[in-house]
């Protein structure tokens, strides 16, 4: 098996890591490829099980994802949300009509005791995604935020108070009993050479609560898992989301280079975007090789072909 | 107090009887109206809890009832079903985008332990629905269907087989143990004259079950309630659902006299349609008294002066 054939795994969040992931689901050799998806913002809402980043991976890799709101259903509706509104329920988070059958289907299956990751792969078969969405774990992990406001629950953060309050500290509550879900642990037992990918997500909202699930780290340490990372900070800012916020709050400064410094010890290559191509040297010092590209992904041929790169650099 | 102003109960199903029950909210004096509904046919679909009845009387008193498709919501839209299909989910019951939020909610409130009769209270006062609507019971009660094709549960003849099996006999499962809800057993407790109204609802599979609740028969009984129902039998033929074909299965014809004969010793008066005015010497010979009307109610003025009249033949 040669290098360039070996499995790849994309470790991903929402939007941004979905976009490289579905140029890799594209590009990738059919087979070869299994995205593994965080479960730190997963939460219950009306009685509902959401998992943010596994809908927005499975919508993006079956072309159903809406590419304008940036969230979500594409040719969504909200009567459902507007009759909820009128009954009293709660509107904060935006449920609409066509999502709302992922939530439902996947809490019935859920309740009658199944797994997340056997669930997982069912719903995005019956969409028509032949590339494995692994959830990190069958097991809840969530991400609560140590802020100036107190403790604060992903979704609390993020949704209600639009990400404004300061974070001293994230926590991966539960992941340190987490176990790997069944595809993954396979993946994590295997001992074939195999390159992985840091998607350009939140490294401290997606990319982090993977790497605390017992052996993802471990196993990216490897010598024969070649690991690469697309920064998700392009010109200092995250393209979408408070990732440079918190990488300022947390690491004191938001640039690709904070980027290398938060994965030293695990990544061989960043890809870093062309407007950051002066910060190589440095990123190099930290014995991270490093590659430009334009990482900024506005259309599918874009994701394609950020994702061939990866692929190529990966060989 | 006078007899006129007595409160007055109306046990209702579905359409027909919500039909009568909106008519009655609307031209009963204030404060005066407690409608009982039945939840023989409620059931868990999804994981949702589903209450037809309830529904379609909430939807029928706060005029956003479909009134053409003669079930749901108005304005109805079906992008969950599709989605739900597409995802591989069951389509055999209908679930439109806006009347899932009532079920959603519903549900959750149920979850976190809270009584059916509250929960019904608090969503048909968002919708601006002063009248009490009151399950029978807040506990589970099952109509179930013995036929020639084995034990079916109300959905599964209903909506699955269409009511196409012939019926043997009719269980209320869970009935006898069931305690009536805390407003309807209040009302049950009381001792002031009071009027009922038997809503024109399928006799064995809307207005049985409410009278299998312990007290309930007993209740009408007493020689201080009145009782009237309105046939929803009108020259032989159910208007809408399978009450007459089930009255022929199960006491052998179908007809305003079968269901005075269904009736008998409960009733005060029942109001026949003018088709149907002939059979009004064997209803009386019963001991019930008859009042001739045109009982079918195709506009909400039909509605408002069904149930004009009904009140005034209970003063």
């Amino acid at each position: 098996m040669s290098a360039a054939h070996a499995p790849v795994v994309a470790l991903s969040g929402g939007v941004g890591g979905a976009k490289l992931a579905h140029g890799l689901a594209r590009t990738a050799p059919a087979g070869g490829l299994v995205v593994v998806a965080n479960t730190g913002d997963d939460f219950e809402h009306l009685g509902l099980r959401i998992c943010p980043d596994i809908d927005t991976l499975v919508y993006t890799l079956s072309d159903t994802a809406d590419t304008t709101r940036g969230w979500g259903r594409a040719d969504e509706t909200w009567h459902f949300l507007e009759a909820l509104e009128r009954l009293g329920g709660p509107d904060w988070f935006r449920l609409g009509d066509r999502d709302l059958a992922m939530h439902v289907l996947r809490t019935e299956r859920l309740r009658s005791g199944r797994l997340l990751s056997a669930v997982t792969r069912e719903l995005a078969t019956a969409l028509g995604i032949d590339t494995p969405i692994v959830p990190m774990s069958d097991d809840p992990v969530r991400t609560i935020l140590d802020t100036d406001e107190g403790l604060l629950d992903f979704q609390d953060y993020f949704v209600h108070r639009q990400c404004r309050p300061r974070v001293r500290a994230i926590e991966y509550r539960g992941a340190r009993s987490a176990r790997p879900s069944p595809p993954l642990a396979a993946l994590l037992a295997g001992d074939v050479p195999c390159a992985a990918v840091l998607c350009p997500s939140n490294p401290h909202l997606s990319i982090d609560p993977i790497l605390a699930v017992p052996d993802v780290r471990a196993w990216l340490e490897r010598s024969t898992v070649r690991v690469v990372a697309v920064s998700p900070i392009v010109g200092g800012e995250a393209l979408k989301g408070p990732a440079a916020k918190l990488l300022r709050e947390l690491a004191g400064s938001s640039s690709a280079l904070a980027i290398a410094e938060h994965y030293a010890g695990l990544l061989d290559i960043l890809v870093i975007d062309e407007q950051d191509a002066h910060l190589a040297p440095r990123i190099e010092a930290l014995g991270i090789s490093v590659q430009v590209d334009d990482t900024v992904m506005r259309s599918i041929p874009d994701r394609d072909r950020l994702a061939r790169r990866v692929l190529r650099c990966l060989a």
